[in-house]
């Protein structure tokens, strides 16, 4: 007997090891626009989660974004169903508010998984996210220009969110779905050149593959697994820097104060991140404070010959009094 | 009176300012091919060493890897004496050997420039890299995959080398050789899509600020800044690491041993870098030892469930006896 094609045994043995790691009790739900990706993903939990003795459900939202969102959103549902995830969930969501289109377009989604998630606690929610998606993030980030974090990409798992199909690329995972016998809807979104993720998918990475090779998406998934670990690393270093600085002492009235001391001992990477920090206590908006206004406010520490106080987002004001950074 | 050309400003400022971070009796030498970037350097720094009572020359290199190339090498030169540079050298080198035509062309063109600074020591080489540069060196680190180090791009300053102009974009730079009147050499290899720089930039670049909006080339330069900073702290803090687990220790003659329990405390990125470093102390071949080879390694560490040893690239084996790590 010859066992599943390559690319299924590769989608399901990835949703297994995902599983794996969850208590029994917790019901798996995946998340499925109707795309080959997250459809693949729904294919698979169905295929593995009674094996593993567990429920499985999914959801699928309807962004009411286009015409006759509705029957699509109720042809996934009845695919779902077919393959005997239970239960099967349509959250209808009104897109709108704060940034552009992808934005306001994401935030309904997730607030609709979060709710979802909390009607069937304790459970998770599986997403179809692929290498190449990854990749795509990796880009993506790379137009703010705001280090490690914003290459980081995504994770594996952040709370309840899992993405096991992390390490597949598109290719495979879509394979998976045709071979699975799954038909698959393409959102036209993700061909539309007025989304930036579009144009990265669809311009971008195809020319810096042809300029650097192929591989090249493998390649920025595994800059943002290492990126990710470093920014980690350094958070969690910054964290008990800030603590020694600040004498883990709670903010004053006036806003965090610290210690010259301890920063000017640390390598600059950690400082300055303590001292993004504090100015983010201090009230800053994380949005306008920049990386040149955190140098500022470094040289309060490192090259201090009686400057005036440093002006920063938001009204407030680092300055440096004797032996302390203070913001007012 | 009118002052210089804005772009021709930022050039002469760039330079001043990285004359004045020099020892007074240092002799500053510009590497200088013709190109439009490092003649404008060199006419800044022929304009800024007088004002700054420092002597400056200036180094151009002959490959022979073009037909005429040492007619030009002459011309480069005639140009360099005529702005007051002075000594000007013109080195013949012989390219070849180990990587790619790239590779080979670099390390005898590095080799020429040490033996320039040696000869005149103490001597620096300034370098005509631009932002545009470092843009297409992050993007061609991004293609190794390889992490941090591999994005942080090039420094302002390595050794003797310094890059004054690192900040400014290459548009700047060329108005201001335009406006200095000097006449640069277009290098054919700069257009010759054979050339992985070249591909990154007359394509991939172009098709990123496409996809990403204009300013990507200055969001690669921040982030290489940013992550050469956090690579710089984490190896700082690797290192020290390092000299705990290994109790200050010698390396063995059989090869370095680590305690566990110093890196079961450590994040993982800290812990990563001191199994790499140890396995590369062991005799593994820097360029064969992949992140998977040390995941592998970090598992004796986290997950240790008596595996036996882990076999490493170059017939290195990593082996956990008891509570250490030893290389074999």
């Amino acid at each position: 007997m010859s066992g599943p094609h390559p690319a299924v045994a590769a989608v399901r043995s990835a949703v297994r090891r995902a599983l794996s790691a969850l208590p029994a009790d917790t019901t798996a739900l995946v998340a499925c626009s109707g795309g080959a990706d997250s459809l693949a993903l729904a294919g698979a939990l169905a295929f593995e989660a009674p094996r593993a003795g567990r429920g499985a459900g999914a959801v699928t939202v309807d962004h009411g974004l286009q015409e006759g969102s509705d029957e699509r959103a109720e042809s996934v549902a009845k695919a779902l169903h077919g393959l005997g995830l239970h239960p099967v969930l349509v959250h209808t969501v009104e897109v709108g508010g704060r940034g552009g289109p992808e934005a306001a377009a994401r935030r309904a989604r997730y607030e609709a998984l979060d709710d979802a998630v909390a009607d069937h606690a304790p459970a998770v929610v599986l997403l179809g996210h692929t290498l190449d998606d990854q990749a795509e993030t990796v880009l993506l980030g790379l137009a703010r220009g705001s280090g490690a974090r914003s290459l980081a990409g995504m994770a594996p798992r952040t709370g309840h969110y899992l993405r096991p199909l992390l390490d597949l690329d598109r290719a495979t995972v879509r394979e998976a779905c045709d071979r699975m016998g799954l038909d698959a809807w393409e959102d036209p979104h993700n061909a539309d050149s007025r989304f930036a993720r579009s144009r990265v998918r669809h311009q971008a990475l195809p020319a810096l593959e042809r300029a650097l090779g192929p591989g090249i998406a493998a390649a920025l998934a595994r800059t943002a697994g290492m990126l990710r670990s470093d920014a980690d690393t350094l958070d969690l270093l910054a964290g008990e820097l800030y603590a020694e600085a600040s004498g883990n002492a709670p903010a004053a009235p006036g806003g965090p104060e610290l210690a010259v001391a301890p920063l000017e001992a640390a390598p600059e990477s950690l400082r300055t991140r303590v001292l993004r920090r504090a100015a983010l206590a201090a009230g800053c908006p994380a949005g306008a404070l920049t990386a040149r206004h955190v140098r500022e406010l470094d040289r309060l520490v490192t090259e201090w010959r009686g400057q005036a106080h440093i002006d920063l987002p938001g009204g407030v004001r680092g300055r440096r009094v004797a032996d302390r950074i203070r913001f007012v």
